[in-house]
């Protein structure tokens, strides 16, 4: 197989991948597995490879040189395929359990061998059914203490933060984000998709200089503030969930960022499910799955805080980053960017580039414009409100209100 | 030579300077030349080199990759070099009567070959002796607005910015500059040095938590927030002058840190020898050069100030970068960070490592005394103002208050 001789990056075929894993002793015989592409090809390859002998299966995941958005195809750096490599191993030195495990990896041809999770579901597509999690906020406020943490300033010490820092320049990746979260929802651009009658509404927003003001600053935090290291992409759709494990996956726009900005696009998620829920749960379960889903919120928040601090107190390299009172400068610091950016995240997903399943999926015009109307109101209030909302109560209170009948 | 046939690292002689030079082509006959090293020899050399034939001097600055410090020997990077070389060749892009003219360079023996000033004095000598230049202000203020607004989020766009920081990720200086600006001076380290008729002032110092707080909010600003390629370490000890020229040497401290960095180091220098020359001027020339001082921390800031946002509304790469709103955003919080540096800086310069000539070459204990107070004074107000002083008059009408008899 020329792939294998040459070394040089070409993307691999459901064929190629068996030799590969053969050469690598992953498998013994290729012609007793079976391998099959299930990505959306879209960004990534992604190659189920099971061992009919052992019956055990692995993932090989590929990146592909451009991204195909709108059907136009967007160049991309297969460096991508190394951070999301590297940002997988750093979580797995603290929250081994939370995400996927590397096996092995090889930057040239930018594929990562890892643990397959086929009997886990996608947390968006599982919260549509409304299902409910019972480990979810605690395994995600934990993820989001422990990486954010341990990524920090305060628990490497800065050079040894900075040498981390150098490997997690991402400037494709990032600029991706800044432009559909931070600029393009924000002005008439052609990457924007919503509804026609959704066009009173979104032209109201690119009228209220205040918002757009508020916004401007959130993005000069996105582009300046180096605090930890992010997932960066940390929606429903990049966390994988059984009823009692939860994984966090694709972590492959990781970068040193403001640490609110992964809490932020969490709760924006759930956020955004917890609207489409009014429209789509029965009456009978609304009530259940929506409590459910600000508790959430709530604790999700409540778990990263307690573990932030005890980290802090524990684990910080100065004496003076364990007192309370630089704790609940920092918590609070997060708290806010929090609010900031689940805002942003909340509102792209209704003007911008990529939508999210749980309110396109409404199939009712009225209901769906009337979720995407609340999301679009939400998002205003997490980013002017930052400053004031104290805890997630009043985030959550918030949402109560917003969906009185 | 070894030296150039083993194309390995190793300190130059004046000799091996000459041989290299003539190789290079620089110099026609090393035996036509004159090579004198004029480093203080903790961190560099500096070799100066005469060609005989042609009466052009050049300077050969060669990184050693160890820094003494108070007998001891600190491991430093050689990438500093690089480095500095880089930040002076990125400075030549927008000021380039501001920097020493780079002509050539080598990493690999951490040497930069670059124009002689020796025409030009430190401007700290100068200005402890009294003397005064007139376009100093203009020069700086201009200085830090082009480096600083041309390596922004807001000129380059984000893709060009991370790919340029990317280059100046520079952990052991910084590291330096965290310790002995940000962290030392604020607990009984071994790094500190001050007079034993200061103990009890510092011993105040340390308890006031209040402002301990402040200074760690601004050292995690030092860390994390990287907003513009910066100097580092712009005090009027890298700044030379001639009556009408001025040069800003040595950023070996480069980094992309927060913009009001530079403009607070050397604000405070300024600071520092304002204080300095009410005990080492007579008294005829005192109001004259205090006066001078005052209006040079003034007219520095509004020049920068004033060209920083003619720069955002013509070149910023996005229109919402243009806005007035957003200037005013940008500026003040360059400004109040300016403000937190210049504490932190004028502070660190008596209690810390390294001290300036201008208040510890006073010679009458008393008056040295009275001075170094003064300064931590000012360091104090300079830290828990930053929110109220709104503009340079603020600070010094402050320093006039502080000097009244």
């Amino acid at each position: 197989m020329t792939v294998l001789q040459e070394k040089t990056y070409q993307p691999f075929t459901e064929e190629s991948v068996l030799v590969y894993l053969e050469q690598k002793g992953f498998i013994k015989d290729r012609k007793e597995a079976d391998c099959k592409e299930v990505g959306d090809g879209n960004l990534n390859y992604v190659f189920i490879v099971r061992d009919n002998t052992t019956d055990r299966s692995i993932v090989v995941k590929q990146a592909l040189p451009y991204a195909k958005v709108v059907g136009e195809s967007w160049p991309l750096s297969l460096d991508r395929a190394r951070i999301e490599r590297q940002a997988l191993q750093e979580a797995a030195k603290h929250v081994p359990h939370l995400v996927p495990e590397v096996y092995d990896y090889d930057d040239t041809f930018a594929i990562t061998v890892m643990e397959d999770l086929s009997d886990y579901v996608i947390l968006r597509k599982g919260l549509i059914e409304g299902n409910r999690y019972v480990n979810l906020a605690e395994h995600i406020g934990r993820y989001l203490a422990e990486t954010l943490f341990h990524s920090s300033d305060e628990a490497l010490g800065p050079v040894e933060k900075k040498k981390l820092a150098r490997q997690f320049v991402n400037p494709d990746l990032c600029d991706i984000t800044e432009k559909l979260v931070f600029t393009d929802p924000y002005f008439n651009a052609e990457s924007n998709s919503y509804a026609e009658t959704l066009e009173e509404t979104v032209n109201e927003l690119w009228q209220d200089d205040a918002l757009l003001f508020e916004v401007a600053k959130l993005k000069k935090q996105f582009l300046t503030e180096g605090e930890a290291l992010l997932h960066g992409d940390l929606h429903t759709g990049s966390v994988f969930v059984t009823s009692g494990e939860t994984k966090v996956i694709d972590p492959e726009f990781a970068f040193f960022g403001p640490a609110g900005f992964d809490a932020g696009a969490f709760l924006a998620n759930l956020t955004l499910n917890f609207i489409a829920q009014q429209e789509r749960s029965s009456e009978g379960d609304r009530q259940e799955i929506s409590a459910y889903l600000l508790e959430a919120i709530e604790q999700t928040w409540a778990v990263f805080e307690q573990r932030y601090r005890e980290l802090l107190k524990e684990h910080a390299v100065e004496e003076r980053y364990k007192s309370d009172e630089y704790a609940d400068y920092i918590v609070k610091k997060i708290w806010q960017d929090t609010l900031g950016f689940a805002g942003c995240k909340t509102i792209r997903r209704i003007i911008g580039l990529a939508h999210v399943e749980d309110i396109d999926g409404i199939e009712d015009d009225e209901s769906r414009l009337r979720a995407q109307k609340r999301a679009i109101e939400t998002g205003r209030h997490l980013i002017f409100n930052r400053q004031q909302w104290q805890s997630p109560s009043d985030w959550t209170a918030y949402l109560k209100e917003l969906v009185q009948p």
